[in-house]
């Protein structure tokens, strides 16, 4: 398939590069053009403009959040020039509220859209093992499946309203908050009562708890090891406040995500904002006064 | 070695009897006789009083809670007897308090004490696998190992305070509500967005939460399905209690803790302590007037 | 004075009246022109566009929300046209963000912008006996005095950063939230014991919680009469946002704010948006298996 | 009336004095007799026994907690003595709980019980001006009404279980600290858009929230001055558990008062708790890096 691609930061890349591998012909563009450059050797063809790449039998989209995403699409005016996609999927991590916008506007432009927000981190997405969460017109999504497949492991379909990917890829944002937050907690109690974090992370992470995320944010607390970021402290902070205001726009009380947001924004007034998202346990220590 | 066993409800049965398949002279006692008679034909052998179960090389005590415990041990005065066992293995889910009582009054009763709680539903102790926290004297622990080994995949130690084991026990349980609510409040967002329950906790544990805590109660979210309890709500909303009290005695702030304790006592208010905890989740759903 | 008022509703109404009682000129200016024309009889001249009432020595907008405001004024293009006010005191309950945008455009634009939100109920308002939070340059607050003088019983000086008293208004609604939110889960707590709401609240109100607020929501509750609404509690949900969204900004966690939104939502999907702000006490109830 | 008066702390003293002025003889006992003999120039006998001073027309407890009024009352074996008071009038501030296990042994003992808290400080306390809480037989209410009318302005009967009053009392001291927690959290959101906690706490003290309880923890709050303690932050910390105790007995969420908890814990582990209550609004502060 002919295929544009916008956006190559940690995620985009590797996910532009499998579209390459499995065959298809992806026009790449980038805000700093040298991230396009740099995959022209591996056979992708950079693009200049946004324009450019917005076209073809279906373009994706792999930016940051909701402002870039607007910016590049609805202010840029992709959805208003002559040559338009067959189908844009939409990967970023964005609110419910502009993805339902945007379902609305592709109607009116006549593109199909499709939410297709994933799971996993970059080096998931290099393997090509990503989880995708598909929502759109059915039809689209069928025609974008050797696409999906080329990115990921498997296409958890839920639906032909765009935003639903979107919410559930929100909840499950949140969920990791929350497992990391529990284990903060967790990990206070137990060194208030000399047991040190290490040992009671590394009892349930490796007994009841054995799944990645606990393993490696847990990791990272043991450690008290929060730099490079794997996941920034400031997207959690970003993607907790995206389900709370899906939520709410819904009239759906989450006491444990107001209590997450809360703890995301001490560890932001704390200056852990640039911080792996596992510094969130240092709230509960300072908390407990033990920082 | 020659054992003692005290309270054969659904985790102690099959925790004795891996101790008689290992080969261990084990004497049973259970508040309603009757458990303790059906292991006769497996070659146990029941006792009439805890006095005689608390006696010889070990004993290990798996009572309801701290008042069951209190009851029998401290109350019922086996410390007091002329006939004592060598090491106590507490193995309750109790109070952080009580296991510090209990250590003290072990001492002074010249008996050694270990506080050794599980992790392992039923079917995990019958094969012997469950994961055992064990904290106490280091050489009561090495002359006890027999006998955890026959009833867990691993040991995993504590240190010599008793109670940071249950320290550690009532945090791994706290963080086990922690997942429940969070994916109630996941669940409760997801519909209210038109995303059914079971789609999305199908992909959350099968993915990112492929452990199996989040598979089981899940599952029984996504089902609906809180009858019969595989553990009740209400043995949860005392473990968070007794979580709670343990960090209020230590000054440790959990306010994610706190969110569940709430969760917790509305689910008992509406009727449902002798569901399954999995039911914990209507309550995000009853907040956001979908039940 | 020369004057403008934009926005008759419950509270503009009477602060309209009182400037024409003051000796003011007052043209006025509302969405739905029977309430402009209401005030004919009372001496004030009804205009028919916004841009007609924003003119003379000052302008005072009442309008509803953000959305109101922003309609009528940004997007109206009031500050474009060629006659602008001398000051414009902006007396909504707005948002920190909207206040600081509008700093700001006010600025280029070179007519002085003081935020001037105010505490107190229609009936308040009547008697010229509000507080009015004004921030906003010096010298175009001393111009505008009178006018504050004729509305309120005082002005209270925030400085010369409009926001800022925007802040310290939802600063304040948030904590007239809190005090029924607390009302109501004492409440509940009480009738759990067998105490009636009503003795409770009268007790508490009568005594140490001798102020308006408590008696007013406390007589509300007590009586569960929550229709006609007094203020509404869709209209506390808003402010209860409003600031969180301005805590969020300057990375200010203030859990017990966020405990009122979540209880304030319980209640909008309850339906009881529409009822008065006391009945936020009747999600207590519920929670706690009583309604 | 004949009566006897244990505990003389800053609360007990001028309330047994009232006594002494309203004409009663007053045998009054403190556990540090210094406090008792002091009050023999004013009119009082101090007696040297618990018992000696439980007995008479009615004995008056004032002491500081559950653990206090057990040990003199429960453990002194106060009420298997020979001679018992003709009413004991249970001033302190006490779990709901203990009240109830009071009412059950004062009624095998043949005493009537009548709980009676009190709200107001030292000072009110001194005019003879409390606000007391009476729950009982009504006939023992009657009888000791002189006693009740000496010490207090007015008398707020909650019906003849004790206990009731004891939960209101709880509810009212958990409402205090929820103002506290609420101009605290204020206070930050103030402070962090540029306005002085003073400035924002003396308007909305002097306006909407013109209640004693806002003025004078508002005061204390705006001056950042906390020590001497008029009401001790452990002391609010302990009155927050009591209400929460009481709340999980009946099952009842109280998430603010869950809130309060958590924040009282972060001020304790930061060694605030001899500190005023006021104390707790720099929790808030903390929180948001500022302090």
């Amino acid at each position: 398939m002919d295929v544009g691609f916008l956006g190559l930061g940690r995620m985009g890349r590797p996910m532009a590069l499998n579209l390459v591998k499995a065959g298809h012909r992806v026009r790449v563009w980038n805000r700093s053009p040298q991230a396009a450059e740099e995959l022209r050797a591996h056979g992708a063809v950079p693009v200049a403009t946004p324009a450019e790449a917005f076209r073809g039998d279906a373009a994706v989209t792999m930016l940051a959040d909701d402002t870039a995403l607007r910016a590049v699409l609805v202010e840029g005016g992709l959805l208003d020039q002559a040559e338009k996609p067959g189908v844009h999927l939409g990967a970023s991590t964005i609110s419910v509220a502009l993805a339902e916008e945007l379902a609305a506007v592709h109607g009116r432009a006549g593109v199909a859209y499709v939410s297709a927000p994933v799971f996993g981190r970059p080096d998931v997405a290099e393997l090509g093992k990503l989880n995708i969460l598909a929502a759109g017109p059915e039809d689209a999504i069928a025609r974008a499946q050797p696409l999906l497949d080329a990115m990921g492991a498997r296409t958890w379909r839920f639906g032909e309203a765009p935003a639903r990917a979107n919410a559930v890829k929100l909840a499950g944002n949140m969920m990791i908050v929350a497992a990391i937050e529990a284990m903060g907690e967790a990990a206070a109690l137990g060194e208030a009562h000399g047991v040190a974090a290490a040992d009671l992370l590394d009892l349930l992470t490796s007994t009841i708890f054995a799944a990645p995320v606990y393993k490696n944010y847990g990791a990272s607390i043991a450690a008290g090891r929060y730099e490079p970021p794997g996941f920034g402290l400031s997207l959690g902070a970003k993607d907790v406040r995206l389900a709370l205001a899906a939520a709410e726009a819904a009239r759906v009380p989450m006491p444990l995500a107001s209590v997450l947001r809360d703890s995301l924004l001490d560890a932001l007034a704390h200056g852990d904002g640039e911080k792996d998202l596992a510094a969130l346990a240092t709230v509960s220590m300072r908390r407990a006064g033990r920082s």
